[in-house]
């Protein structure tokens, strides 16, 4: 038996159960792994209040797409592992089929990778779905280089921090984007070149100051709804809006821009290299592998919370508080 | 003094008048034409309504973006030209500067281009909005090749039909939409290699069928709105929508595939090329001219009209009834 979190019905925070479940033997090309930490995603969180794109299996559903921890058994037909390995996990299953809420796991050999030597657990558990986000969007899609601007709304979150260092490990320009100045030292700390205070600053006038009236080569947008016609609008002719999230509820007209040309625009979705393209996924591994050991890429962890306060730190996780990343971590 | 088509109110094809207008010499960088055939254009319909993306000036505005004729008047610094070489305009300027319905119009050189021998005025005048808007979704952002498919939408338009012979000059599949069987057979013979009656077959059930599940790599669209959402699922997962009207006013949405995959979105506007891109331009003329040489380029005229019956064609311009380009021809 092993701690797992569970839910019944969809809702709030308080739905998520620590409930002991027999986790039983890894089948053919699975792992079980012993978990040590689990990074929390906003995917989750909608998951369990039904407004994620799938829907959860009821009457009781696991949730998780990331965590931490060691193998302590292997199915059948898989290579490269054994009891011992120290490993991640990555986002490539459905929630409603795996999950990683908990102390005992079991997950596909195909989403799983080794941590790499010196990464402690709780970071480790904190890299998989912002970094590879983050490089699909950024090396993937917009094929960015040294000396194009990129902006990054919503950059206090995990996936807006993993892209602003990203853009800089690539001699890129990140240009934050956050709500009010709270913020703002510390996106400027966590690598911003610039950081646009939203309620408080005209977004375009400001890009436009900043790139020379040109607007940025490429925009990564979490926040959707209205607003996106601006954030296109800060967008240079012929340049790429990536939209990966919908944080803003209200309806999102597909945005032109004022001046009547075209920009690309593009919604994004990190099981498109998780899941469908395994030569992106491994092109990410070696490239987010290799920021993490020079450390240019080095997860921002805000906050962490004992499994058993998996309900507190689903309603941190929707205060907007936090800058960078929250774990879970398990005792053992 | 020559007849030239003004309007003095926004308003319906009535508000079009053909007035003897004092044309004057051409200034610099400009040319005086004496025409022979003039294009029409869905655009040019929404400019005198007052729906383009932009204004015409008031009290009194020219129209028209394409025309054919002969050079009769060079203005200081134009190189290139000189009276009596036979040209067509390219739809690089706006109409509230320069129009080309009238005997005899000024453009900017820069706009002109030489007819091709053995290619009548008529033919001329209907080449250059279809073909370079075609040429740009297709070639420059569609990047299409041989055994793409490409689904066009609202095919029995003269960009419909431009795409369908770009697509198969390019040894590509182009799959043609209209609303129901009445255009099948014309269509078929216009090249399109599938025809789909969108409002008797379900649009993304027959492009899945085609295209063996996938969808086709690229979709040109000049209709939006709502059923933007069914084009973009009938596209494959990473290919790309060009969308370049909006002849559906009803709201646009921005599209999500029912997958949660993304799709690339671009909005398309010709000047894009033909005003910002000279480079792309030169390109674009290259291109249509090879293929006008070799015929497998060749504009679908659907009717002519005398200029002074300019009223009546905009009114069959709006009926939808036409396959192909509808021209005013000039008596002189």
């Amino acid at each position: 038996m092993a701690k797992t979190v569970r839910f019944h019905e969809l809702g709030g925070p308080e739905v998520l159960k620590v409930e002991e479940v027999e986790i039983g033997e890894p089948g053919k090309g699975e792992l079980r792994i012993r978990v040590d930490a689990i990074g929390l995603n906003r995917a989750e969180a909608l998951f369990r209040a039904g407004f994620y794109f799938y829907q959860p299996t009821l009457p009781a559903s696991g949730i998780g797409y990331e965590a931490s921890g060691t193998v302590d058994a292997v199915g059948d037909g898989v290579d490269g592992f054994v009891p011992g390995d120290a490993v991640s996990t990555i986002p490539a299953f459905y929630m409603n089929e795996y999950a990683t809420y908990g102390e005992q796991v079991i997950v596909p050999a195909a989403a799983a990778v080794r941590r790499q030597e010196g990464i402690d657990a709780v970071t480790s558990a904190a890299v998989w779905i912002a970094y590879t986000t983050a490089y699909g969007m950024l090396v993937e899609i917009g094929q960015i280089g040294a000396g194009d601007t990129v902006l990054i709304t919503a950059a206090s979150s995990s996936v807006g921090l993993a892209a602003i260092q990203i853009a800089n490990h690539l001699g890129a320009i990140p240009i934050a984007t956050t709500r009010t100045s709270d913020k703002k030292q510390q996106l400027l700390q966590a690598g911003a070149a610039h950081v646009i205070a939203t309620e408080e600053e005209d977004l375009v006038t400001r890009v436009r100051a900043l790139t020379g009236d040109g607007g940025v080569e490429l925009a990564v947008d979490a926040i959707g709804g209205a607003g996106v016609h601006t954030v296109v609008s800060s967008v240079v002719r012929g340049g790429t809006l990536v939209l990966y999230g919908a944080l803003d509820p209200s309806p999102m007209p597909l945005p032109f821009a004022d001046d009547g040309r075209g920009r690309n625009i593009r919604w994004y979705y990190f099981a498109e290299l998780t899941l469908d393209q395994p030569q992106q996924l491994r092109r990410a591994e070696l490239f987010i592998n290799a920021g993490l050991r020079s450390g240019s890429l080095s997860p921002v962890i805000d906050r962490t919370f004992d499994l058993d306060d998996v309900v507190e730190a689903h309603r941190y996780l929707e205060s907007n508080a936090q800058v960078g990343k929250i774990v879970l971590t398990v005792r053992h």
